[in-house]
């Protein structure tokens, strides 16, 4: 897909100053300019978000950062979301982006392949602990940050992405730095240089994937973007032209790019309403089988030592990419279409907690594993499945899926991003949960995010 | 000039293991493996380095920088070259990157237009004056960091440049994790991690030129660098191809490059031999004209009141980038070939004094400058000049330069490197200068670096 490259194609007029521009929206952007809807979209993003930094916090990349990182702290002036440590807000910024990106759990812009809450949200909550800030001022910081995540990722999608970019890091530092731009109240000057130091830090390769590197991703451009931002306010000059100019971030990064899409029905079309949130923290690809697994179970109350045989009838790419079925890890049941049907019928629910090396290894989920069999199909759409149960009694149960849960057309709805959220805060008290969900909703109120902040670590 | 990819050509199997060969060859280098004369030639490049580092500490950037990001500090364990603030060796490396590089005076391997010495250096010096180094050591690191990055530029050059990336930043990563990790002791797993984590942290747009973030450029990498040594010590996993690999550094940041110009000759051909050092802090094509009018003074002794024209042929390049005669700003200056001209006439020397506002409104410079008239010359080299002086008592004086000092076939001697060093280090006393300057040269003496770092600061 060739999309208009602004130095040979028309319309260089209109896209000659688009760093100033996106600069002037941001500052310029009230919440009362923000539609109802984009600001509740907001919330459940930031209770996404909230979810997946609590799951992912004891992550043992959590823990080598800390160790490794602490002597470089300053003052402990701010939390890192699910732990007692405190660090100072920009090393917090680095911890926030690993939790929450660390199961591949976080929010997915699928126009892009973004997860643009991670960077943005990782550098503000970091803020908002060291600094008072109002529940109104975040959020709409953070829907002007995600929003310029999403469009700078439109104009470079697919050329950036497909060339080996992570785009969650190397666009997302352009986020962080323009939401904590706008909390710490930069003129149009500092915010063109913000965006500019954004530029020329953005980083972050493909190759990484697989490994720890992945999720450091979000993080360090939550402390890259954080550290424009500052740098910016106290007088640290950039070029002024660093998504569009000759040498800039799009020329750069992007075989080809659409500047245009940055500023086209900027204030009027908002991406966080085509955001998405997982429902499960595995390969997006596995997930109608899970889906279908979980409804057959649900429906027909099946037993899962009663199951005789299943049978799977996938899209041709998820045979390719899922096709283990003799695993012995959670990571290796996170690309398995035998271990998504396994715990779909017989945990009925597909958490952290079926990820882990104990479950693909429990008697009962890999009975099941071993008696399912897939078959690759084309009349099977990546996005759906066809799914067969027989059961020891003769009984025969069929579950036919178009679109799984999670994507754009069957959303998460907010009871179901709650039990998510709760499936992952383990490190927290069942009241302390109910208390931060509860809070996370009412952000708009609150006079200060300290206080949703500290309900979002564990007392001592 | 096309360069082999190796994703689609012959030699393939030669590079798809160039991570590790490279981490190989860091970890099991020795100062004995290192040839007498690439270490006296480092020795060069850190006494130029060190200069450099004094001359730039006082820069407007290194303020904005240090009031930005103290609070940010850790433990202040380590010095920064030339000032007497102490922060953690991180912030250090970024401060030191900084200010060896902001009057962009610092060294170059006009191979592939980086300057290798500053993201290398920066780290390491701030490593050392916060952990003990034995000269030795430092000296075999630095080598090796240096290596590594020339290598990568050589590999990439010039799609990876041309495309808009600074390679001293985007390339200057890896020397400093490499370097690090050299002095940490990292094991292979270890040091192919850090080049992994240097990888997804390779930024740095040109965009950026003739703005302060050119000079953050050098200063992130050593600070990104030396991170990724400290992470991957610590056991934060990456991609384990992070160069080669289909979407590691070189697939996704340059168009096309050449993988085994990183591991052939490597340990026996050296890039510090292909080292060069700038006599003057401003844009090199102005370089011939600087020396020959220098030259012109000396020998003859001219009286810079009694001269009544200056008549310049250059390389048409040169009329088209630095014809600027009416100026009023030391900037200005470093890219007038009649501001050149005139410095060299009237003061005998180009050093940072020479590119001041105050130098460049000088009324015997500015006399100078307005009777200098220059034509472009298409059969004058890029590195030559002809300069044709009038006196008023009718004497005139011709010099041809074929090649300006400061190239690799006229490379400045030690006392030139001297002669550099004094100039930029006016934050320090006369002796203490003498002092240091003695000390870089034996630096395989010394039992820890931290004596000679501590040279290099104010006595408060």
């Amino acid at each position: 897909m060739k999309r208009i490259n602004d130095r040979n194609g028309k319309g260089e007029t209109a896209v000659n100053d688009v760093t100033n521009q996106v600069a002037n929206y941001v500052l310029t952007t009230t919440l009362d300019d923000i539609p109802a809807d984009v600001r509740k979209e907001a919330r459940r993003a930031l209770v996404n978000y909230m979810g997946c930094a609590l799951g992912g916090c004891r992550h043992p990349a959590m823990d080598i950062t800390i160790d490794t990182l602490a002597p470089f702290s300053g003052k402990s002036t701010a939390s890192v979301l699910g732990r007692s440590d405190r660090f100072d807000p920009m090393l917090a910024s680095l911890l926030n982006g690993i939790s929450s990106h660390v199961h591949d759990y976080d929010d997915t812009t699928p126009a892009n392949y973004i997860h643009p809450t991670s960077p943005v949200a990782s550098a503000m909550f970091a803020y908002a602990s060291a600094n008072k800030v109002s529940g109104k001022d975040f959020e709409l910081a953070f829907i002007l940050g995600f929003e310029v995540v999403s469009r700078i990722g439109n104009a470079t999608y697919p050329a950036h992405y497909d060339a080996g970019w992570h785009s969650t890091g190397s666009i997302g530092v352009f986020g962080a730095a323009v939401a904590i731009g706008k909390l710490i109240g930069l003129n149009q000057q500092q915010m063109v240089w913000a965006i500019g130091l954004a530029a020329t830090q953005s980083a972050g390769l493909r190759e990484m994937f697989g490994s720890m590197a992945k999720s450091f991703h979000p993080g360090r451009s939550a402390q890259s973007g954080y550290m424009a931002a500052l740098l910016a306010k106290g007088g640290f000059t950039a070029g002024v032209h660093a998504l569009e100019g000759p040498r800039g971030f799009a020329a750069v990064q992007s075989a080809s790019y659409d500047l245009s899409r940055i500023t086209e029905g900027l204030g009027e079309n908002f991406d966080l309403r085509v955001n998405t949130y997982k429902p499960f923290p595995c390969g997006i690809v596995t997930h109608p089988t899970i889906d279908a697994c979980i409804q057959l179970r649900n429906e027909h109350g099946i037993d899962p030592d009663k199951i005789t045989a299943v049978r799977l009838r996938v899209a041709p790419l998820v045979k390719d990419l899922c096709d283990k079925k003799y695993i012995s890890t959670g990571l290796e049941g996170k690309f398995s279409a035998y271990h998504a049907a396994a715990i779909g019928l017989a945990k009925g629910k597909a958490g952290l907690a079926e990820f882990t090396d104990e479950t693909v290894n429990d008697p009962v989920v890999s009975a099941v594993r071993l008696k399912t069999e897939s078959t690759g199909d084309p009349s099977i759409s990546e996005d759906g499945v066809h799914v067969e149960v027989e059961l020891s009694d003769g009984k025969k149960f069929v579950k036919q899926l178009e679109h799984s849960i999670g994507n754009l057309k069957r959303p998460l709805s907010d009871p179901q991003l709650e039990e998510k959220f709760r499936d992952q805060a383990t490190v927290l008290p069942k009241s302390q949960i109910d208390e931060l969900i509860a809070t996370c909703w009412r952000i708009e109120e609150l006079e200060d995010l300290g206080n949703l902040i500290a309900l979002a670590v564990p007392r001592v």
